[in-house]
């Protein structure tokens, strides 16, 4: 999904929980594969309240952060009752564009998926692409030293 | 839900169909009671499409209608596979509320819930609640010969 | 929904906290009805996982526990970013059902909502209705001193 | 996703058509992107009824069919009122998988998004992964002219 040779090895990594509802589980008993997206929002969610880089951190500077691809292997079913841990590492790039990894695993510590998703930012008021890095965001790369 | 008695006999009323997504059974094989709601909704926008009353046409005005109360009796299980069938009825009330009553069916035409719900107008702008029936709302009745 | 006047006072109650997800947030901005019957869900959960009433423990005794009927009142509106606060009460019954009353309250501690839940018992393999109480649920509401 | 080079050059399509929920837009008016993994879900029921491979078809030979990858790129905006028409083609596969592309066409016939799910065979009883091609999908490999 994303070819670009980064030089910068810093990374900021957050960790969280998530319950799996009852309602999540289909009837193989297994969790819905579209659910993990969810799981991928929550851990971006936690991230953000953690690092202040979250969907109202980013309005507050008139923009909004759509995702623009997302990506997810399954490797093990999860099942109700199982609580999920949902490890978000940012990934810096050099483009205006925000670069997640994501690892999901299940009560017994085992993976069960991987993924990624690439957001771009746009401006809230009228949808425009913004092509250059937003100049909040570069501070926040400065103040975690992703530069 | 409502007590006010209506002295008003005519009813308007839509019938549409929703198939149940694998994804919406739980791990018993049953669709999650909750994904009820939302077969109501999907029998309210077709409704609204057939009569002029969406969301949309709504808008066009000015105003939202959000949901205030709602209430469902679940009789049968749903399975995956299942097409349900909505039946929508308007039901006039004097008060600035749009009422609805819906009966849920499976492929067999067993009725495997019923329900209702209330909606008020409130503007868009101000989220200020109307007391008295719009005026696009009193038209549209009269259209129907609902008054 | 329940008019059987209880003769017992004992109640139990639990108290769990909810973010509220951007992706429950519609067009204007407010959360979507229907998500609040899967907060009443999360509520029954930490209910069910603080005094030993959940899905797994029914299952445990070869019952599972579907909703037959359900009914919220939306006073409030939710928003993105606001934490919501489920209050779920047990409220014991004579006859073999599970009655749950909710509140959900918003970040400043306002009531945004109100409703209840009532659920039977039915054997997981059968899928037979239960008429008289289960003898673990008897000895649940021993315990909990609500009989 | 998959690299693995194809010398076969048949493939299988169908065209559904989906109607975006006033629920799946988020508050900036636009369809959250995680919903574009049930209109892919969608797509596939789809493409299985009119096929024969659906979830039921499988279960018939005692298999299921998760989804073990998915990925979606976002090209444009989805808002409530469009009409999704997602067309699902099938690519065969010399191992024992399932893979789909998926298009996802707003209601002026642009791309709003591209995407591709794999999935595998495992027995529903023992959750065994099946190595080998089932008979059955072989057989209606051959029906279709894939191989």
């Amino acid at each position: 999904m994303e070819k670009e040779i980064s030089t910068i090895n810093q990374v900021l990594k957050d960790i969280t929980q998530v319950a799996v509802r009852f309602n999540e589980a289909d009837p193989l008993g297994i969790v819905w594969h579209g659910h993990y997206i969810r799981y991928f929002e929550d851990g971006r969610e936690s991230f953000g309240k953690k690092y202040g880089l979250s969907y109202l951190d980013c309005y507050a500077h008139g923009l909004a952060i759509p995702v623009v691809s997302v990506q997810c292997d399954y490797k093990k079913a999860l099942r109700y009752g199982d609580t999920v841990t949902v490890e978000t590492t940012f990934l810096p790039r050099r483009a205006a564009k925000v670069f997640f990894q994501y690892r999901i695993l299940n009560s017994k510590g085992e993976v069960v998926a991987t993924g990624s998703s690439m957001q771009v930012f746009v401006e809230v008021k009228s949808f425009q692409l913004q092509l250059t890095n937003p100049a909040f965001f570069e501070d926040w790369k400065v103040k975690w030293k992703l530069e």
